[in-house]
């Protein structure tokens, strides 16, 4: 049994490794080779604790396992992260407990990692303003995930708590391109590519506010309730998702669906864009919408690159099980 | 993180550690303190094998986690067991992963454990002969547990391949007690106690060949279609077991609940039995027949023991992570 703690994460795995990983794995929904199973969330009724697994087996990439952990918001008194991870992988030969790997940090990549491949296949070539919609921690990892896919020339963001905003201007400093705090009018107005990454349950941005030829990553709808953007816009939009059955029940379009605004048919995977099924974006003033649900399947694979340069390494931590 | 390697259970649990442990968590679930999660079970694709998880959350033993594994039927060829599991144990405060415990054994050693409890609150105090229906690998540890509830001076055992019944024998011979093949209307006629573990899809044993004051066990029914003994005879039962949602649903009830001959009400959960919440046996002739359907609690509740039993021992493999 392989064990990669969480703190090696940061030093193992990239978030171009991520975007390659979860590349491959939408590629392999798509074709049917891989398929998430039933996801468990249980409030545990202690800790105020929401607990359950993700899982999953992609026969292309060969990763069987789960992502057990939850929400523990009374972590963070304690110095720990509220959201807790660990991903199990299995051999799928035997059945056999393969890898035990640290998924706090791997969470937040695979999911940059998801709005990434959105807007390497779907957004302008020629995307100069990146809009975010969100300054939490979160945030920040689609940030730099974001700009190594176009050459963004500037940031505009938005927050619902202003005083987050710096944190996130930061980050922009880093990486070299101007920041700049604006209302959702402005922002709707400038940007080529938005990343909605929140936890509202309102529509934060509206249809009317965005320019012709956006492409919007909502990545924070993984929830019945949830919502970031306004079923108008989702209407208006060709749309995109990891997985169709988490879209229309848990993601952004389960509004615009249960108002019978689009139907299932609608919503494109997107490992079907990416393998040349299915086309992606067909025109320049086209919106697109990438609704990222998050799946089991991405945690495995990103797991599973992380496993994979610990062995190539040869700092993986082998345990006789 | 604690890791308790499949290689160390058997000289860490004994089979009374893990009587004890079922017995609790089977009071904690009576009294809703414990509840068993959705079961995901999969088959996926790949080396015909069954994957999946029992998961649940015990709040008095505080036991929050899963078991991951399933059954991979080419593993026999390469020298392992086909079925293969793992416990994993997180800390119910924080969501961290606690603890990783091999879960072969100790799957065998909880089921042969949920069937001695059950001959502990439900069989007669004189029982003397123990009737075994099936001889595969399971039999054994069934067999181990059952002679440590009562002073059996004989077993009587039946398998539909009588080729197997020299195993069990010999595992008798070594516990001191005669042991002798006989048919089914034998077995039923001279057993007070009868433990079924088949994996069965037809009725083996009918209720005209039980005679007054049995108890039965029926162990080996954990899916949809099987079945070991008549609904004549779980209708003529007083019934227990361990979880009722399973028992109509997976268990041995899952025939007579289905014909209309029982409803879910006239099952007790053995758990209210042995907090004296609800009556077991209440006289010599009855018919007891306890449905052990197999649930994660059990799983968490006897890796908790290895991992409890590891660390007061000072054998504990701790790792940073």
């Amino acid at each position: 049994m392989i064990i990669v703690p969480e703190s090696a994460i940061g030093e193992l795995v990239s978030l171009e490794d991520c975007v390659d990983a979860v590349e491959k794995v939408f590629v392999s929904m798509a074709e049917r080779s891989a398929h998430n199973f039933p996801v468990v969330r249980e409030a545990i009724g202690y800790a105020d604790a929401l607990f359950g697994f993700k899982s999953g087996f992609d026969r292309e990439g060969l990763a069987l396992g789960l992502k057990a952990g939850g929400f523990w918001p009374n972590n963070a008194d304690k110095g720990l992260t509220n959201h807790q991870s660990t991903v199990f992988l299995f051999d799928p030969e035997t059945g056999r407990c393969r890898a035990v790997v640290g998924g706090n940090l791997l969470t937040a990549l695979r999911t940059a990692a998801a709005s990434a491949v959105s807007i390497k296949h779907l957004a302008r070539n020629d995307a100069k303003v990146l809009g975010m919609v969100g300054a939490g921690h979160q945030s920040s990892f689609q940030l730099r995930a974001a700009v190594q896919q176009r050459q963004f020339e500037k940031v505009v963001a938005w927050n619902y708590h202003p005083d987050m905003l710096p944190k996130l201007a930061a980050v922009a400093e880093e990486l070299g391109i101007p920041f700049e705090a604006v209302n959702l009018d402005r922002l709707g107005a400038e940007a080529d590519v938005i990343i909605t990454i929140t936890s509202s349950f309102q529509p934060i941005l509206k249809a009317s506010q965005i320019k012709p030829g956006t492409h919007l990553a909502c990545m924070g709808t993984d929830t019945k309730g949830k919502q970031e953007v306004d079923v108008a816009l989702v209407a208006a939009a060709t749309l995109f998702t990891d997985e169709i059955a988490q879209a229309i029940s848990i993601g952004e379009c389960q509004h615009a669906i249960a108002q019978g605004m689009i139907a299932p048919i609608d919503i494109a995977e997107i490992g079907a864009v990416i393998n040349g099924q299915k086309p992606g974006r067909t025109s320049p003033d086209e919106i697109t919408l990438f609704d990222g649900t998050g799946v089991g399947l991405q945690d495995l694979a990103v797991a599973q690159a992380a496993v994979g340069l610990a062995l190539a390494r040869g700092t993986a931590v082998e345990f006789d099980f």
